[in-house]
C-alpha cells in the first residue's frame, strides 16, 4: 500500500530487483518547465555507482539511465524541459552474476530481510537480495537528481545540499577540521580530510578480515526559506526521519542536536534570536533548522546511523527455510561499510522531501 | 495536505487548539466488531492528564471524552461494538485561563513554533501555543486507546505495549534493575525504581529553578507476529520513526540498537537465529524486532529523545513579530520535563502504527 | 481506507450516524487567512435542512453548527480567519425519534444498503439508516460552505456556483424558460418557474400515495479559470463524477453533453474557438468546460440522476437477516423525491472539488 | 498529485507520451503468489492494439510488453509468481511517424486537450497528443491483465468480466438479441451480431467522410461476492465512475439503470429480494449490483458514453497559440469511433477497481 512510493506532491515510485532485468522509478507531480537532461541524472548516479573504490561492492554496474517520459524540447533551442507529466527513468541491470545462490536460497542470513520477506510474502526473490538489495537506491538517486533541478528552478540555485560520513565505527570526525569541500577527495565522503586518512587504514583491515562496520552520515540543506513543512504529522522533520529511516540498514535518525537534547537544559537548547537583515538570525541551531515541524530558515540538519552489513565471512548461526539449524557465511561482493554508499542516497532523499514540502506549501499557502 | 492525519488503513485525523473550545479526532478504517466503550478510552486519557504530579503542567483539564459515532450496541447484551464507520471522539477544553497573552502574542519564544507558524501561515493562534501545544496529544492518546482494543481483537490480547522514561538529562536507568511493572509507581514512568527516586530530587531542583531538562523514552511491543510491515518506504521502522518524530519536542528516534550500530561490527550486530518451537528464535535483538522493514516476531523496540521545553524563567533573547530586538521570559504552567507526558503518547502512536500495518498486511497478503 | 475522506489538498472527513449523538466533519488543508464565521456555514446548512416543505422529510433538525477549531480572530477587528489548521465542525442530532426499529432491524429494505452493510461489516447501526442515511450530507454542506469562502478568497468572488433540479420523473424543464435566479422560489430548486408549478401538483400526488420518484440535478460553476485539473486519473471531470456519484442515491453522472455525446458527430461535438478579449472564446460547450481533464474557462457543467427513495408504503418482497421470506413497508418520515435535497449537496461537493484542484494546481504549477 | 496513479491498495501508476520512447506502468500492492507470465499480459494488449481493423487508428504498434520486476520463478517448475513487490511493465513505442506537427504545434484542436495543457502547464508535448493520447490506455490494459489474474487467484476464476459497445451514434443494440459470446466476432465488440453488421456499413460511411461518431460502452462483472466496496466516498460505484470517466473522451457514466432512474418510481426501482441458496436472490437489478456503495452479489453493471473524436477532416474554427484566428483540419491516422478501443480499457479499469476493493475489504474486515 504505497510501499514503493514516497512524497505527496512530488511522488517517487521505485521498482526493481537486484538481479532482475532493470530498476527504475516514476516521478509524478514534477513542476513543468524545469530544465532536465539525461546527463544531469547520470552525473548523480555516477556518484553512488558500485565499484568506485575497494570499499564498495565490486559489482560492475554502469548504471546508465534512460529518460522515458515527461521531458520535451519544445523548440530545440532552449534544452529539454519537464512537462508536468510523469518522468519515467530506467536503469538496466548488467552484472548480475547470478548463477549460484544455493546458500542464500535456503538459509536465512542473520541481519538480513531474508526471513522477514518469507514471513510476509511466502515467496522471495533471493537473487542478490531481490528488492531488499541496496541497488534499489540507484532509483532514489536518479529521482533525487530530478529533485535537485527542481530546487534550483524554485529557489534560483540558492539551496545547497551537503552530506558526508561523520563517524565510522567508533571513529568520529574532528569538527574543528570540518570542511565540506573535501568530501569528494576521499572514498568515504568524509568532510574531515585527516580522519579520512585514518579511516582508510582502518577499513582496509576490516575489509580484509571479511568483517564490516557501522557509520553515521550527516546531511544538510542550506538556503531553504523559513515556513516550509507542516506542524503535526507531516512535519518536515517527520518526513526527513521517514526518508532517512527508509534507506537500507539505517537504524536511527537525528534532527539538529538529536539524541543529545536529552542532556540539555531549556536554557542551552533554546536557539536565541536576533534581528537580521533578511529576517531572524538564530544564535545557535540545536533545532536543526526545524521548529514545530516547519523550517526556520537556518540550515536543515539531520544525521543517521547505518548498521554494518551482515554479509560477513565469519560463520553465523541460522536456520534453513524449513526450520533446521544451520550455519551461514556470506561470500561474494559486499560492502565493508555500507554507510559509504548511503551518502548520495541521503542527498537524494533530502532533495525529494524538500521539493515535496515546497510544493505542498505553495499549494496550501500560495 | 494530510498534515493532521496519520495511518493508511487505520487513519487518525486530529484537530483542535490548546485554547479553542475542544479537541478530538476521527478514526477511519477501524475494523468492525471490536468491543469499545467510553471508559476504555477514558482510562487511557487519564494516564496523560495534566496536573497529576508536580512535574507536569498544572493546567486542570478533566479530559472527558465523548464517543460521537462509529460504535453501536446491536442487541444490548454484548456491549458496544465498532461498526466499521468512522469513530469521532470529542474532548472539551475547560481550563484555558487565556486572559493574558501579551508576550507570546507579539514575541517569538526561542525553541517554540511561534516564528515558524507565522512564517508558514501568516497568522497564528497564539493562545497557549494553539495547534502546536502538547494538548493535541490528548487526541492521539484517545485514538491509541481504540488501537489497543483493535490489537486485542486481532491478536487475542497477546500483544503487550510498554513505554517508559529511560534517561532524564544525563541520568540513565540501570538496565540490571529494569522492571517494567514499576512504571506506574513513579511520576516518570521510569522502569528503574531506584533511578526514579534520584530523578525526583533532581527534577524538583530544575522545576524550582524555572528550568527544564530533556529525556529519552523507550517504547516496545511484545507479541507481534513476524511478517508485518513493508520493505521499502512504508517500512515498519519508517512508520514508527515518523510516528515518534511527530510527537512534540522529539528530535531523534532509534530502532533497536539505534545510533550505537555505528560502532558495531557485522559479527556483533547480526542477530543469530536458532530453531524455536514457534518459528525462529533470535539470540539477540539489535534489530529491534524489524529486518528489512518487516517484523521478525521479536519485541519491537524504539527510543526517542525529547528536548527540554523552552518555556523557562530565564530571560532569552528574541525578536518581536515586527522584527525588533526583545527579551522573553515564559511564565505560567509548564512542564520541567515534557518527556514525562510523551510516554502515554508513545504507546498510543505505537498502537496505531501496529494496527495500521496489521490491516495493510491482511489486505495485501491475506 | 479513506472511505470517509474526499479531496487531496482540501481534505474533508465526515463522520456520524443518523441517530447517533452528532455528526460533523474535519477539513484539513484549508488555506490560512480566509474569512469564516459560524453564520456563513449555518446559512448553507439552512438550505438543506429537513422539514422545510412537505416534499422533504418531516424530521425536525435545527442543524446548528459549531466551529470547534481552525479559526481565530487575531486582533478582534477583522473578523475570524482560518489559520491553516484543521477546521472541525459539529452538528448535534436532536430529533432522532428512535424508539421503534423492529422492521428495519431484522428485514432488509429493497433498494437500501441494509443488506450490503451486513454483508460487509457483519454489524449494522439500523437506526434511521445509520451511516447510510442522507443525514451524512449535512456535514458535506457544512464543508462546502467553507469551500465556497475559499473560492471567494482565491478568485475574488468571481466564481458563481449554481444547481437545480432539471427533471422530476419524466418531466423535464423547458430550457427556453431557464432562469437560475428562480431556484429559491420553489420547493424543488427548479430553474424553470412554470415547470415547478406542475411538479408541485405531481409530487403531491406521489407523496400522498406513499410512493416516490427520481430526478435529475444540474450543477455548474461559472467563472473558474482555465488550466485547473489534471489530465489522466485526477481529471477534473473524474473528480466531479466521483463527488456526485458519492451522494446518496445517485446512479449516473454526466459532464457537458453527457450521455448524448454518443449520438453526436465529431463536427457537432467539437466546440469551436475564436479569439476573445480574455483568452479563447468557445462557440459551444459540449465539453462542459473540461477538455482532457482540465478546465477550459467555460462554465463547468455536470448533471446526475437520483433514484427514487425505496422507502415507500407499498409492500415489497424481501428477506430477514436470517434469510427468511418477508414483506416490508417503510413507514415514517421520508422524502417523496430525495433528489430535492441533493441540490445543496451538489453545490457543496462542486465547491470542494474546485478548491481541491485550485490548491493542487497552485502546488504543482505555481 | 497522484494524477497518474489510481487505486489505493492495488495502485497503478502509468507514464509515457504518444511519441516518446516508451510507455508503461508500475503496479504496487499486488498480492504475492499470483501466477503471472508475459504472455498473459500480451494477450490482453493484443485486444486493444491499433491497426486491427479499418475502424481503428492505422498506427502500427506491436505493443510488446516486458515485465521488468515483481515476478519470480522460485523453483522453475511452478511458473513465475508475483512476489508482492512492484510490477513494472514496459512497452516501447515504435511507429511514431512524428516528422510533421506544424498545425498541431501552433493551433489548438477544438475538442482536444491542446489548449488546456498549455493553460495548465505552459508547455505541451504536441507530438501525437503527448500524454493526452489514447496510447496511454495501453498501460491500463496491461495493468488490467494483471488485475484479472489477481481476480482469478482471489476468487478461484469465478469472476467473469464482459464489455461491449451497446450503442454507436443513434444506433442501439436490440437487447433481445444480446449475446456476449459474440463480441469477439465483429470489429465493435458488439454483443448483438445483427446490429454489428449494420454498424459496419454505417461506420464505413463516416470513416470515408473523414467524420467521427460517439458510442456507449457497457461493462460488467459477474460472480463478485456481496460486501465489497465502502459506503461513503470510496463507494464501489464512485470508484467505477471515476475509473470510467478517466478514460479518454468519456463524458458520462451510469451504474445499473443509470440516468433512467430519474423516471422510475420507488416501486419500480426497488430490486425485491427472495431467499436463494447462496444468500439473497434479487428479482431485478436496477441497482447495477451496488447498494450504498457496496456490492450485492448481483452482476456489477456500468455504462459510459464516449464522445466522437475531434480529429476530423472538416475544417473547424480555432485559434493559434498566440491567440490569432485560424482554421484546423486534422489529417493522419485517427479513429472514426474511438469508443471501439475503449472496450478493452473498460474491462481493464473494472478489473483494477475490483481488485483494489477486494484488498481494501480484506484489510479492514478480514
Amino acid at each position: 500500500m504505497s510501499d514503493n512510493t514516497f512524497g505527496k506532491m512530488f511522488r517517487v515510485t521505485t521498482w526493481g530487483e537486484s538481479h532482475g532485468p532493470a530498476l527504475g522509478c516514476v516521478i509524478d507531480g514534477c513542476p513543468p518547465g524545469v530544465h532536465l537532461t539525461r546527463e544531469m541524472i547520470q552525473a548523480a548516479l555516477d556518484t553512488r555507482k558500485p565499484g568506485t573504490s575497494k570499499f564498495v561492492t565490486q559489482r560492475r554496474e554502469p548504471d546508465q539511465v534512460e529518460i522515458l517520459s515527461g521531458v520535451f524540447e519544445v523548440d530545440h533551442t532552449d534544452g529539454p524541459r519537464t512537462t508536468g507529466t510523469p518522468i519515467s527513468l530506467l536503469i538496466r541491470n548488467v552484472d548480475q552474476r547470478s548463477k549460484d545462490y544455493g546458500d542464500i536460497r535456503n538459509k536465512y542470513r542473520p541481519g538480513h530481510a531474508d526471513f522477514t520477506y518469507d514471513a510476509k510474502y511466502g515467496i522471495r526473490d533471493y537473487r542478490g537480495g531481490g528488492r531488499s538489495s541496496a541497488r534499489e537506491t540507484a532509483a532514489r538517486v536518479a529521482a533525487g537528481a530530478v529533485a535537485q533541478e527542481v530546487l534550483k528552478h524554485l529557489y534560483d540555485s540558492k539551496v545547497v545540499l551537503r552530506a558526508g560520513m561523520v563517524q565510522m565505527g567508533a571513529h568520529k570526525i574532528d569538527r574543528t577540521r570540518l570542511n565540506w569541500d573535501t568530501v569528494n577527495n576521499n572514498p568515504f565522503w568524509c568532510p574531515d580530510p585527516e580522519a579520512a586518512k585514518d579511516w582508510e587504514t582502518e577499513l582496509d583491515k576490516i575489509r580484509k578480515n571479511g568483517s564490516s562496520i557501522g557509520a553515521i552520515i550527516e546531511v544538510m540543506a542550506e538556503g531553504m526559506p523559513a515556513g516550509l513543512g507542516s506542524p503535526v504529522y507531516a512535519k518536515l522533520d517527520t518526513d526527513i526521519a521517514a526518508a532517512m529511516m527508509s534507506i537500507n540498514a539505517v537504524k536511527a535518525v537525528e534532527i539538529g542536536a538529536g539524541m543529545a537534547v536529552a542532556e540539555l537544559t531549556g536554557e542551552d537548547n533554546a536557539d536565541e534570536i536576533r534581528p537580521g537583515k533578511d529576517g531572524p538570525e538564530f544564535l545557535s541551531n540545536h533545532a536543526g533548522g526545524i521548529l514545530g515541524g516547519i523550517s526556520t530558515g537556518q540550515p536543515i540538519v539531520a544525521r543517521f546511523a547505518v548498521k554494518p552489513t551482515s554479509s560477513i565471512l565469519t560463520p553465523r548461526k541460522t536456520i534453513t527455510k524449513s526450520g533446521e539449524e544451520a550455519e551461514i557465511v556470506t561470500k561474494g561482493r559486499h560492502d565493508p561499510c555500507v554507510g559509504i554508499r548511503a551518502v548520495p542516497v541521503a542527498i537524494a532523499m533530502m532533495a525529494c522531501v524538500l521539493v515535496d514540502h515546497a510544493l505542498q506549501h505553495r499549494g496550501q499557502c500560495g
